[in-house]
């Protein structure tokens, strides 16, 4: 499956139920927070949740994620390549390997 | 930009920092949940932020959900298409159509 | 120090810097939210986080709570104090008893 | 109502049915969080839910900071009461007033 099968089949979705107009980035970006927790949720009293049940939540945030992405005219693939280009230069590799400390601690 | 590239470049990354070792699915799922609400706190006080701060942020939550995708060993573009195929049968077209009610609620 | 008190003084703290116009109920839960993940972020790569650390977060998500009380025209502990009750009844002591399930799965 | 009544209360019915091995400070932060998410979830596509129901999950947001209050052993409200002293040192009432940008942007 390529992305923009899925990004084309995810605006057929919304178009034929006309949802386009509840579809504002802001509304996207608190649906993006509602559906992690709902992910976060699997892991509330345990480190160990059913894999399937894990991906179905992580399905929720990657498609309001999406959503958002088409919203914002970004593509979703360059906007993470760009940011790793920068987390990179934050996170030289010889002063961060091995350490979870942020880059202001390192 | 491919999906299977900016993938391979994730795992590059965390391999080069020896980072695999603190990216349990919890943690993850933490993560996707922190970066949710900085992609949130864009619109904490305003509808109408900067689309490249925005853009910016939600590369994060993506990066949180490839990764995790990966830990989990699922395909993120299958988990979503699986999800909406779940979803199109709880929002049938003639109920949901110009409405934001939840599926139980139609 | 009684709860009133601390009322009081996000009150004056609000007014004095004309803050109410941003304290639209749905401003206030975006920020509970957002505060409430950063509260998790000491918690991202570790179960144990300084405790004075913790305890700042966590007023920042209370702090938010109160304002939001305010907003709503309810008291913070009685609307507590409601949904403890109706949690009782959901999870009655000896099916519950030693158990992190949901109510539906008990 | 005072908020030594609610603590005594929430003790006891977490004692009841001996919850308390399950709330770590990490799974209280976690809680806190998720319960944050519902509360945001009455605002996803409105900004004018009923009051009662937005009421009823921004108890369940305050119940979990008062638990990991516990948990922690501090005062809920005088972290609230240092906080609002440190945040009033950040926000200098001449340079704020009127406004939301955030104190390193003022």
């Amino acid at each position: 499956m390529e992305l923009s099968e899925i990004q084309h089949a995810l605006r057929v979705f919304v178009a034929e139920r006309d949802w386009g107009q509840f579809h504002t980035a802001e509304n996207l970006a608190k649906s993006v927070s509602i559906e992690s927790a709902e992910l976060l949720e699997c892991f509330q009293w345990t480190g160990d949740p059913a894999t399937d049940v894990v991906a179905a939540e992580l399905a929720d945030v990657l498609t309001y994620c999406l959503l958002l992405s088409d919203r914002l005219g970004v593509d979703p693939l360059q906007i993470v390549a760009d940011k790793l280009a920068v987390t990179a230069r934050k996170y030289p590799v010889d002063v961060s390997r091995g350490s979870s400390q942020k880059y202001d601690r390192l």
